[in-house]
């Protein structure tokens, strides 16, 4: 998260399969571009690679170059395609999904994503065939962006060397993927499930952060839960998943479903509460400014450049889900206090 | 810790704001420099960054100067200049800061404390700043030290670096700066406070046992709790923050109040069942060895070097308390104990 | 874990003290030599160093020179020597240690055991002792293998380095050692025993992950517990520790007792259930592709690499075991399950 206006807004990174065995191969991802208030996410992953089956993925990609430019998708879209550090067969599929989607579909993406990188080298390596797609058929350069799933030890244990080279070059966001990552390193479920991989976690906020890229939790797949006989989607262990994710930091959360979808971009915006308390605060402590009055203290409470750092984190964070989303932010909050939030003057000098 | 004669001893960084808006504005200074006993900190931090009001900075400064010299303080004094990474006016103020600090303080303080800084360079140019000023005033190179807090993404994310940096540099401490690292990776308070960040707390111990520097965990402020109507000191969770820092081998722990100076003064301290304990071991240790038999088992226990290292750990802890605070260790320990820890010959071949 | 034919086994790395004060001074080591089925460790570690008192460690040496070639033991031997990155006399022991070793056992031994390395000139450093020692005595290069414990903050701040080196040298394992590192870091115990030290033992899984080396965890030495008058086998919290470093990954833990050996070997090992489960999807799996239909799903569930990649694990580490200890996986296993899991096709294209 930073402070400046032009945030990057990912709660949601909602992959849906880009073909599907059933008769309407793209049913998955039109229901996908369909989706409007809460249930848009606000990135979009056509996913040709592990979401969709093998000897589908040509039609995946088929599906994505035609379905894409006949909705007005509110949020950003960014195709997963195949690659792997260790198989060039891959890379080569990935390169060649990369091309013909930057070559079709160059203005309706945002960027791609690609799975399985290895070391920092494997991930120039992708952003390379990004450019060369990119210049091929005359986008500016930096004009289609790059985010990586990072689910191998080496791309975690160059983690911060990647982040470094996202300093300055297309690569977006780095992405937590923790059912590869556990595999690779051998990690077996005794019955109890996955490590949460709370020191990658912790690495991956910090090195996006200081990189100024986003960082996205992992997928979490337990989406319905059986009890006392009846079958239900499991909305609170997704929600305390986020929330855990939202704590340490990441900007957003995988979706796998339009209900999880609902719960990341509600638990990624400030609450009402939070945004009243907020602004309230940042108006006070302007009117005291503007009085030549006890500036620094509130209730008698000492402002200092920290706390308003987080007064002015809720409301960006409201600010930019506004622009891109305003649907959603009329919706939560009420009029006044979005107005408010808008009309504030955001400055602690 | 290391097990030479000269540990450096920082149980306690205890910050006080060098200027309130009271009617004798270096009160809390005043009475930080007059603590006595277990109230007196191993480090007094006069504080003229946060702690400090943005229109009180310039009196701050004044206070640091003029009551610092009327005290025979019994612990270092190392003042908190401002800075920051991202802002070059922070970085002036701090620069003429620490230059009147050392015109003035020279012989007084023990070093500075940096605030906010990001990547090792600009580590490495606070460093310059301080090296400057002592040239300048003409103190001998390396007598004004450094610390540093480290509280942004890009000093975590070069923390071993920086530490290296440390091995052969004036830099003497990391301090971890909880607050603010939080609002810098976007981490938000959903109710039940902040992550404990303790892949940092393991990081920050770890890199600075490895380079000889200190490790210091970061300020509490829940001070006081309200419970039945009543409001009470929250001894209890500061404790436990302690605690927590000491099992990690955190070498002390941030104060922000008397209360918490007294606390954690006495958790970094060995108890006296614990002294008695291994001075116990080591005198039974050299007896054997005396006698030339069984040196290497006490109680059916094998006393390899690893084993010795920890006995010695928990003697050399005591000593140096008692080189630096003599007050702390009478009153703390049994005065024949003591005499048997100060004259303990400590070498396991 | 890799997925190669060649995976090397080290469920468990159990110690031998290579002399004891007792009439019989090899006891313990030729106790160990002699175990047999589940009992037998896939490594087993003639320990010289902590483990052997200061006066009987040129006993050790001798002890081990003499028993280790009398028995057949079925797993590898990995002699553990004298070393410090502080100290220039324990590498002096060390060195010759090392020499004597691979002069008088050098065929059967797997390689040495190096405790108290810093950072990666010390581990090159002492890769060099052990290249000498082969090459003076016409052994192969590479034929006598490295492996270190992580036990001091050097190593644990140049991991990444060392295991970086280890992708292209003799180092085989990563193996953590908590006590000294405690020491080190100057942890304390505070009546709750010592930290786990989570976020070291997620690296340690990693980069040996990354660089194809063995990653193993530290020992457990409370050994007994007492409780209603009985002292007994703590069997509970032993297993506990192990199936934690299971989950993250570790490919092995340290045993220090040969009921340790059991659990160890059984814990890192397919249980009945799983590898049933595993054989039996795999099994589905390629018959569906031989009928070129329905490959991608089993039972509703899709199953692309990384799934399969988990069923696979689990076949290989059993293959892997049943390699190097027929009588092992002959005893867990029943025998059709065992020949349905060495016969299966274990490809995903």
């Amino acid at each position: 998260m930073t402070d400046t206006d032009d945030i990057r807004l990912c709660r949601t990174f909602q992959t849906a399969p880009a073909a599907v065995p059933k008769s309407d191969s793209a049913k998955y991802l039109v229901s996908a571009l369909e989706a409007e208030g809460f249930r848009a996410p606000d990135w979009l992953v056509p996913d040709m690679e592990d979401g969709t089956a093998p000897d589908m993925k040509a039609e995946g990609l088929e599906n994505t170059i035609e379905t894409v430019p006949e909705y007005e998708f509110p949020g950003e879209i960014w195709p997963r395609v195949e690659w792997s550090y260790e198989d060039a067969t891959f890379r080569e599929k990935g390169t060649e999904q990369i091309d013909r989607l930057v070559a079709e579909l160059g203005d309706e993406i945002d960027g791609v994503v690609v799975p399985k990188v290895g070391r920092l080298a494997d991930v120039e390596r992708a952003a390379a065939v990004v450019a060369e797609a990119e210049a091929e058929h005359g986008y500016d350069d930096g004009s289609i962006g790059l985010s990586i799933i990072v689910e191998t030890g080496r791309a975690r244990s160059d983690l911060r060397e990647i982040a470094r080279f996202g300093e300055d070059s297309r690569l977006t966001a780095l992405v937590f993927g923790p059912v590869d990552y556990t595999a690779e390193l051998g990690g077996r479920d005794l019955g109890d499930g996955r490590p949460r991989w709370d020191g990658l976690l912790e690495a991956l906020s910090n090195e996006a952060s200081a990189a100024g890229l986003l960082s996205i939790g992992g997928p979490f797949d337990d989406l319905f839960k059986e009890r006392a006989g009846l079958t239900y989607y499991n909305a609170d262990e997704y929600a305390d998943q986020v929330a855990h994710e939202t704590r340490l930091g990441l900007d957003g959360s995988w979706s796998l479903y339009p209900k999880q979808t609902i719960q990341a971009n509600t638990i990624h915006m400030p609450t009402p509460a939070e945004l009243e308390r907020d602004v309230d605060k940042i108006e006070r402590f302007n009117e005291a400014k503007r009085e030549g009055t006890g500036a620094v203290t509130l209730d008698g409470q000492m402002v200092d450049e920290a706390t308003f750092k987080n007064f002015e984190n809720t409301v960006q964070q409201a600010r930019t889900i506004h622009r891109t989303r305003p649907g959603q932010t009329e919706e939560y909050y009420d009029a006044d206090l979005l107005e408010r939030a808008l009309e504030l003057e955001l400055s602690y000098n």
